[in-house]
C-alpha cells in the first residue's frame, strides 16, 4: 500500500471510502480536466460538485475578492445573501420565494424535513428503498443503502424505487400507477401507526436509485394521493438541479410538479461549501415559528459570493443549454454502442447511465465495476450506480463539450470491447 | 424598517434573528475590526469565528491558491486533509488520532452522538439543561433554549447547567458533588427506560450556559460516575477550542480530562464552512463499520487549506499565549469595576462574562440587553449569553490586544455609568 493511503487509514479510518481499486491522487483540477501527481490526465465524467468547471476563474475571483474584503455571518445585514438569494428564487415558480442557507444538501434536506413536521403536526416520512438523501442522523433515516446508527425508526416507509429494466408491475405505465399505490399503502400504515405522513422526499429524476427512466407526470398519481393526504412534497434537487438536465433549471420542472420544499446542495457554490432550502412563505413560517434555527456559516459573504459566480457562469456560458446539445449528442452516441451485455442505455441532460446486463438479464455486476476500474485506467473518470451498482454513471461537469463526450464514448466502446 | 430588513424578512422569512434592535449592516473586516455600511468602525469583541482575525491576509492566501489548483472530495486521494490531519491530532492526546471532517459543528456533534450509539449500542444521551450543540435533527434534541421540532424523544436528559450565582446546592462545592448526582440520576433513568446510556455531551467552559465559573477538576466526580455507567464523553471543543482559554489548546486539557470523541468547528478555518470531529482508533472502527459516512465537502483542499493557514497562524502569532496576557489584564480590568449590577465576573483567556443582577440578587436581563445596545452605539460588537441573558458575552478575535481591551473596558466603563 502506498504512503498516502496508510496515512489515510490511521488519520482517517480503514473503512474511509476511495473510489477506484487503485484509488487516483488528485492534484490540480481545470475545466473538465484532473491531473493526477504522477502527471496523468483525466477527463473528470463523473463530478457534479466542479458545476461550472473545476477552478473556474469567475468563481475563484468572486471567493478570493469576497475573503479578502468580509466574512462573517447573517445576524449581521449584508447583501450577499439578498443578492444571491434574490437571484436564486426568480429562477423557481413565484411561491418558491424564501430561502434558508446552509453548508451542505445534507443540512438542507434535514431541515426539510423537519419543515415537513412542523407544517403537518406529523411525524411519518416516505422515501424510496434505493436512495440516499444525506448523512445526518434524521436523514440517514431515509437511507437505503445501509441502515443508520440505532436502526430504522418507525415513522419511516421506504417504498420501492422505480427501475428501467424490470420495471414494478412489468411495464412502464404499471409502474406510474403501482408508485403511487405503494405510496399510499406507506400513508395509510404511517397513519394506522400514529405518526401521520408528514412527507416524501425524493429526487426528481431518482439519480440515486440508479437513475432509471422516467418521464415528465410519472409522479403525477403520486402526487394527487400525496397531496389528498396533506403531506409535503420534499424534492430534492442537488442532483437534477442548477441545470444539469438540459431543459430546465430544476428537476421538478421537467418533472411537471410544484414541490413545496427544494433542497440545493452540491453544485451550488462549485465545491465551496453551500446547500439552500427554498420553499413558500407558509411553510417558513411554520417552520421559524417552531424552531429558532441558525446556521452560523449558512450564508456567509464568501459562500454567497461563490455561489452567485456560479448561477452567473451558468447562464453568461449557456451552460443548460450546453447540456441539452451535449446530452443529446451524448445519449445517441452511447445508444449507438453495440454491446450485448448493455441492458439499457437513457439520459436526461448531462446525466448518462448505461445498464450491464448478463446474458441471462441479470445485472453484470462485476462487470460494471470493471468496466469502470479500465475507463480509470484509460483516463475517464466515471462511476456505477443503483441498486446492484450495475448501471455506469456519467454525470460530467457542466461545460462538457462534444469532443470531451467522443473521447469519453470512444474510450467506453474500446474498453468494452476489451472486456467483452 | 429599511430596505435592507425588508428585503431580509422577505427572503429568509420574519423571524429570521439578527443582533441589536437597529441591525449593524457590515461590508469589511480586517483583524479585530468590523466596518459598517455607514462607515462606522466597530470593534468585534464578540466574534470567535474569525479566529485570528478577520479576512486575516494568510489564511485568505492559502484559500485563493488551493480553490486556484483544486477542490475535490476526499474519494480521490490528495495530501491536504493528511497534512493538515495529522498537524491538528497532533494538538491531542496520542489516543486522539482519527478524524473526521465536516463542514459545521452540527454536523461533527451529529457525529458524534452517532459515534456513541456505535459504541456503546445504546440511545440515551445527556446534556445540560441550558445549552446548545447545533442545529441538526438529532443534535437539536440537546437544544435547551427552545423544544426541537416534534417535541423532545424519551432518549434525551438534561440535567442542571452550573451556575456563578446561585451554584447548585449552594456552594461550588456543593455543586461538583450535585452536578455528578444528577448525571448518575439520568443515567440510571435512561436505563430504566430501556435506552440505556450512551453519552454525556458538553463544552468544557460550559460557553452556552452562559459561561459559569468552573475550576480544573470540576467534572472529575461527574467523569468518574459516566465511565462506571460506560458511557462516552463527547466534547464539545466548538468555543474553548483552538486556544481560546490561552492556557491550553483545548478545554477538555484545562479541565483535567481525556474525551473519548472531540468536535470541532466555528474557528477551525477562520470563518470557511470546516467542522472536525477527533477522536481514537476504537470509536472510530464503531463508526465506520456501521455506518458508510461521506461528507462531499467535508476535507476539500480549499477547506484543509484554509484550517491549516487558520493552525499556522495561532502559532506563528503566539495567539494562544495574547490570549492569556490578555485575557489575564482584561479580567483585572473588568473585576475593577465598579458598579452595583455587576454581580460576577469571571473569565477563561480571550472569553469574559459579566453577569448583571438587580439589587435583589435577581437577573437584571433588561438592563443587560441596553448594556449590549449601548455599546454597539459606542462601536464595541458584543452580546449576551446566559439562561436569563444577563451575562455580557466577551469573545473577541485571538488577536484581540490591551489597547483594544482598554478602548472596550473603558467604553463599557463609560456606558455602565450612563445607565446607572
Amino acid at each position: 500500500m502506498n504512503e498516502i493511503l496508510l496515512r489515510r487509514n490511521k488519520l482517517l479510518g480503514e473503512n474511509f471510502p476511495t473510489f477506484y481499486e487503485k484509488p487516483v491522487h488528485i492534484v490540480k483540477g481545470e475545466g473538465v480536466w484532473l491531473y493526477g501527481a504522477d502527471g496523468k490526465k483525466y477527463l473528470d465524467c463523473y463530478n457534479n460538485v466542479p458545476h461550472v468547471g473545476h477552478c473556474h476563474p469567475k468563481v475563484v475571483e468572486a471567493i478570493v475578492k469576497q475573503a479578502k474584503t468580509l466574512n462573517t455571518h447573517t445576524r449581521y445585514l449584508h447583501e450577499g445573501i439578498l443578492d444571491y438569494g434574490e437571484s436564486l428564487c426568480s429562477k423557481f415558480s413565484k411561491e418558491l420565494d424564501q430561502l434558508v442557507m446552509v453548508c451542505t444538501g445534507s443540512e438542507a434536506n434535514d431541515i426539510a424535513l423537519r419543515m415537513a413536521q412542523a407544517v403537518t403536526g406529523k411525524s411519518g416520512f416516505i422515501a424510496t428503498d434505493n436512495t440516499y438523501h444525506g448523512n445526518t442522523g434524521l436523514v440517514s433515516q431515509l437511507s437505503a443503502r445501509r441502515p443508520p446508527i440505532g436502526g430504522y425508526k418507525d415513522n419511516i416507509r421506504l417504498v420501492p424505487s422505480p427501475e428501467s429494466i424490470n420495471p414494478l408491475g412489468g411495464t412502464y405505465e404499471s409502474q406510474i400507477d403501482l408508485f403511487a399505490k405503494n405510496i399510499s399503502i406507506a400513508i395509510d400504515e404511517l397513519e394506522k401507526d400514529g405518526f401521520g405522513f408528514a412527507g416524501f422526499m425524493f429526487c426528481p429524476i431518482f439519480a440515486n436509485e440508479g437513475f432509471p427512466t422516467v418521464k415528465p407526470g410519472f409522479l403525477d398519481k403520486t402526487i394527487e394521493v400525496i397531496r389528498k393526504a396533506g403531506g409535503l412534497l420534499l424534492c430534492d434537487e442537488v442532483q437534477p438541479g442548477f441545470g444539469r438536465i438540459g431543459t430546465h433549471w430544476w428537476g421538478h420542472e421537467w418533472l411537471g410538479f410544484e414541490p413545496d420544499v427544494v433542497t440545493l446542495g452540491k453544485p451550488m457554490a462549485n465545491g465551496h461549501p453551500v446547500g439552500a432550502v427554498v420553499t413558500c412563505k407558509d411553510v417558513m413560517d411554520s417552520f421559524r415559528s417552531a424552531f429558532g434555527y441558525f446556521n452560523t456559516f449558512g450564508g456567509n459573504p464568501v459562500s454567497c459570493a461563490a455561489a452567485t459566480a456560479t448561477l452567473q457562469v451558468i447562464e453568461e456560458e449557456n451552460l443548460i443549454e450546453n447540456a441539452k446539445i451535449v446530452g443529446e449528442y451524448s445519449l445517441k452516441r452511447l445508444n449507438n454502442i453495440s454491446n450485448h451485455l448493455i441492458g439499457d442505455v437513457r439520459g436526461n441532460g448531462l446525466f448518462f447511465g448505461v445498464e450491464f446486463v448478463d446474458s441471462t438479464g441479470k445485472p453484470a455486476t462485476k462487470f460494471t465495476a470493471r468496466v469502470v476500474e479500465e475507463m480509470q485506467q484509460h483516463g475517464i473518470l466515471l462511476n456505477s450506480i443503483g441498486r446492484c451498482r450495475n448501471t455506469l454513471k456519467m454525470r460530467p461537469p457542466m461545460p462538457f463539450s462534444k469532443e470531451n463526450s467522443d473521447l469519453a464514448i470512444d474510450t467506453l466502446e474500446f474498453v468494452l470491447e476489451k472486456l467483452t
